[in-house]
């Protein structure tokens, strides 16, 4: 293979040497053919939507083909199940067991967030990770209830109906917001900055919740924010705090975090804390059960529905004033509930290389929440606690998610009337050692380092949670993250190039301070597609550029300048708003008899440069491929006007 | 001045050519010093509002000499007044002589647009263009009512309050929406495919609107959708239609557009249009006057009040119910009434070429609306029509409005009650002559060419306002608008790049068929700041590139991809998300024994993949300075491994 780099320097250095007042022009900037409207939409539909061409591979397929390749598709299971062999089906068990162990008090935990009866969270983890088996992509997530949602939801929903007064509709409403959740899938509404924050503040607004449960308080708020749930905490002090319950609960929640220490030391034991939740679950039981603390004030589950999940479909509101509601809340669920899922998919997919489908991932995860709708689940999606220790325990395919659904199954036909003596405050406790992970210092200290603007959005996000609501954090969260991106597209930077020593190079002289501007001719570069929203500003800040540089000249006495050269490389699209500030500036700086050129215009500008006229005003020969070439041309004619 | 372009392209070649493998780097890629955050904001905070940095004068001046500076700032009066002599000053009389005969009548027809009393119309053309001569920066403007404004207004206020049951109460929230009108210049909202689309609906929908007048129509609609209207005009066909009333209305409107088109035709005749409409107005009142024909149900404006504004700040609702929809409306006519006064300036300023200060301009319209609205004034802004008679009458500076102001004001005092008799049909005929200008055809067909979402954006516009409402219709735009800016921010192109024959250029091989990928090697440009919203979409479709090779090279026996370089070029900012993306990126292709190369990253790129520690996972010697350079680097290194 030829080293091309170094030799063309020389091919056209050495013509250049040669001739160099006609130097000939290997290159005009391109304009690409002109397609019809129906090829442009396409087109654009196609790089929007489908980053990765699904239909690829369907492409010149006989139907039969098409059928099973369609299928494997949609089913990602029959794809890799050919696969499958008994070495990874006993991984797969062993990690499927681990995480029905971890899940099993969890759902029982946040189903009582979401304010749904405890059997609401198993039966969340017995449909949608078998769906999801089916249909997912990523091999090491774990399905099923979460705390953020679980909390998220039961705030969104209890401001609509009452759990207490009313928990048949309530249950209803929450069973309609799951079914609508696959809306909030549709765009990436949260940047990484907003989702630590949120994370975060939700995590403390949770834990905070827990010392009702976690002190034997009977009279609570429903209100999230720091202020009422600690004015609740507090006014309660002197005589609704159970001492027996206290004992209890923080006793086992030191237990839980010295697990989770043993854990986090030594990554080998990551069964310790993961085992943890259920032994001290039975433990707890035990002692209830045994010494009849309820009869002493120690709050107990109570009641738990034995048998698996029953069908729910005709309980989701379809109709009524309801429905509109459970479409917004199951949007606003859904945005976290992806959100998470996708974050906690590629993070494992990136460590054992294999790669995740967006849209496969976001039609699995749909489907399964569809499918919980109509069985009695509530919004299940992927847990990073569980995804974690599943994948600690060698897990190798979303067979694991099938074991675990399976033991939920058998715990939901067996066991859980047993359940009934679990008191709140050991849930109490589990909740509040598995949100403390949510809680990442190291994530927000490095935005701070990164970008401020980032940590804004966080430290938004988090303190709307805390303070205020969790809806309230994400819509801070998503309002700062959106006007940070239109702040940078109606307010462009327009950099002042200049000419790197020994290079045919132009570059920023904020970043190259080396680069040295060249007399006669002022070079900029405007950062940003020129549109409506920034095309004033633009065509203003560089006419600032311009009479900054005249004034300069004239105090150091140095030629006046005579071209202005727009470096168009990082514009990639223009408006007719854009064009018409081109023309605008054009019309100024003529007056000053000042010519413009423009360098390295993109397919899209150019193609409606020349739809515009707007190359003929200009002159085509005045648009360059290059900086170095549009400055070599401007001072061939200076040469040429002087001699 | 020495040629540096083809200077350099000769040292740098002749260094490569005697020894090539070891190409000595002159520039590395630079990264500007770490400034502080409040020096960060501080630029930041000057670069988003002033982009022509007017404190720039105030520097290092004497306080006395600030003052001076600091009035002229705000009243440009004193600035260029110094220059004022009186060939300017009779240049300024015969053009505010001309405007004050077009703004008369349409004043008085505008204000019944806005449901207003017709003096109204009149005090609006006394003293906002008094405050505007003083402060604002545009010599050619026409400062006062105009017909898309005050149909706006009519249309907003008159959903709030019912001007026909409560004139007063109205009237007051007219005034509040006059007095925060400024909150709508605070941002670019509305694109030039909007404006127009929005323009051309507003004059048809304001044409049809004036059938009421001119068919002498008692009962019509408030509504101001295509449909109601015409729905109003026939239901009253059979006895709703005035026949003498139409006899006056639609001769005088023929009459009309006879003028027009004779300015049209030869402009020098510029003056027959600016006449046209008072002569017709005292023409047809004198006919209304004589034949008394308002008794045989030609309808008249009936009273109008003599003397100037009276005083109005009491009646303005800072408080109550009311403040909050005043405030609304005031923005949202604030907007349009901004975009309208900012392009009339911006177009006159470039034929004449001076510039227009937008900030000095809001300021000025800003203000003069403010006092309007503290007497009796609604929202002025810049006339198309009736600047560019002022242009055509040869004004000079902003005297000529000052000129129209005191006619203006001659008229309140004197001959306002001969007003009464002006048939409702004339004002018809006027507002119909007037509006029609604002169907811009040419400029739909050119948006049509040159972008065809700004054609939608319009489309929406036009068809949101004619069938709909004139608030749907602005909203559609905005929608439309911001929708395309997201769009493309979220799905930016990435573009596969390829070698120029003959050059180290590397180019969209798209743009430039001539390109040829480099073996071995694949190199993409992403086109777009990489944000939260777009990371994944990034690193997705870089993948698909890069899957898309593969394949390519496999069928025709190509050497495998080993390195990828990623040209940062248009890669203006990039966020936490944006960097976790292009690490997974990293990890993705690392498996693959592929490695990650940039090149040229821009000032604040190179600083956060510095901060986030990404410079080191990558490693500083594959961050080039241009493509051509990693490319050369790549090459070295597969000589290297054969060798």
């Amino acid at each position: 293979m030829s080293r091309i780099g170094d030799e063309n320097i020389v091919t056209s250095a050495a013509s250049s040497r040669r001739r160099p007042e006609s130097l000939p022009q290997l290159h005009s900037v391109g304009r690409p053919e002109k397609q019809t409207i129906w090829q442009d939409l396409g087109h654009t539909f196609k790089e929007t939507f489908f980053p990765d061409d699904p239909l690829k591979s369907f492409k010149d397929q006989p139907a039969s083909k098409k059928f099973v390749l369609g299928l494997r598709a949609v089913f990602p299971i029959f794809d890799w199940g050919r696969q499958y062999n008994l070495a990874k089906f006993k991984h797969d068990v062993i990690a499927g067991i681990t995480i029905a162990s971890l899940c099993i008090p969890q759902d029982i935990a946040y189903a009582k967030l979401a304010y749904l009866k405890p059997e609401y969270g198993l039966y969340s983890s017995f449909v949608p990770p078998l769906i999801y088996a089916f249909m997912g992509s990523s091999r090491d997530i774990a399905i099923g209830p979460v705390a953020v949602v679980s909390l998220l939801l039961g705030t969104l929903l209890s401001a609509v109906i009452d759990p207490d007064i009313n928990p048949v509709e309530y249950t209803q409403l929450a069973l309609t917001a799951t079914f609508f959740c696959w809306l909030g899938f549709l765009v990436d509404f949260l940047s990484h900055a907003a989702t630590v924050g949120f994370m975060a503040g939700a995590a403390i607004t949770i834990g905070l919740q827990q010392l009702k449960g976690l002190l034997g308080i009977k009279k609570f708020t429903k209100d999230t924010d720091i202020i009422s749930v600690l004015k609740s905490v507090f006014s309660q002090a002197e005589h609704g705090w159970n001492w027996q319950t206290i004992a209890i609960g923080v006793s086992f929640l030191i237990l839980l975090l010295i697990a989770k220490y043993i854990g986090k030391k030594n990554k080998k034991l990551f069964w310790v804390p993961a085992m943890a939740p259920l032994t001290c679950v039975i433990l707890s039981t035990l002692i209830v059960f045994v010494t009849r603390a309820d009869k002493h004030g120690v709050q107990i589950v109570k009641h738990i529905d034995k048998g698996i999940n029953p069908p729910s479909a005709s309980k989701i509101f379809f109709t009524g004033p309801y429905l509109l509601k459970g479409i917004k809340i199951g949007a606003i669920a859904g945005v976290i509930a992806l959100t998470e899922a996708v974050a906690i998919g590629r993070t494992f997919a990136a460590i054992k290389d294999y790669s995740i489908d967006g849209n496969k991932e976001m039609l699995a995860l749909g489907s399964m929440n569809i499918v919980g709708s109509m069985t009695s689940c509530y919004v299940a999606t992927g847990s990073f606690s569980r995804s974690a220790v599943n994948f600690m325990a060698g897990c190798q395919t979303a067979v694991s998610n099938i074991v675990m659904s399976m033991i939920v199954f058998l715990t939901l036909m067996v066991i859980t009337p047993l359940f009934k003596f679990i008191p709140n405050a050991i849930l109490a406790a589990i909740i509040i050692s598995a949100v403390i992970n949510l809680v990442d210092i190291g994530a927000v200290v490095l935005l701070w380092k990164i970008d401020k603007f980032d940590f804004i959005a966080c430290m938004g996000a988090f303190f709307g949670v805390i303070f205020i609501s969790v809806e309230i954090g994400i819509l801070i969260a998503v309002c700062i993250s959106f006007a940070k991106i239109l702040l940078q597209v109606t307010r462009p930077r327009v950099a002042l190039l200049g000419n790197l020593p020994g290079t045919t190079l132009y570059r920023n002289i904020q970043q190259y301070p080396a680069a040295s501007t060249i007399p006669g001719a002022l070079i900029v570069r405007v950062d940003s597609s020129i549109y409506f929203s920034n095309s004033n500003y633009v065509k203003d800040r560089t006419l600032r550029w311009l009479a900054d540089e005249e004034e300069l000249n004239k105090e150091s006495n140095l030629p006046k300048i005579q071209y202005l050269i727009i470096d168009m490389s990082p514009v990639i699209d223009i408006d007719t708003s854009g064009i018409h500030a081109l023309e605008d500036l054009n019309k100024s700086i003529q007056k000053r008899e000042i010519r413009l050129h423009l360098a390295n215009p993109g397919c899209v500008v150019m193609t409606k440069l020349h739809d515009s006229g707007f190359v003929d005003v200009v002159g085509q020969d005045n648009i360059h491929l290059t900086v170095g070439d549009a400055v070599r041309a401007c001072n061939r004619k200076i040469l040429e006007e002087t001699a």
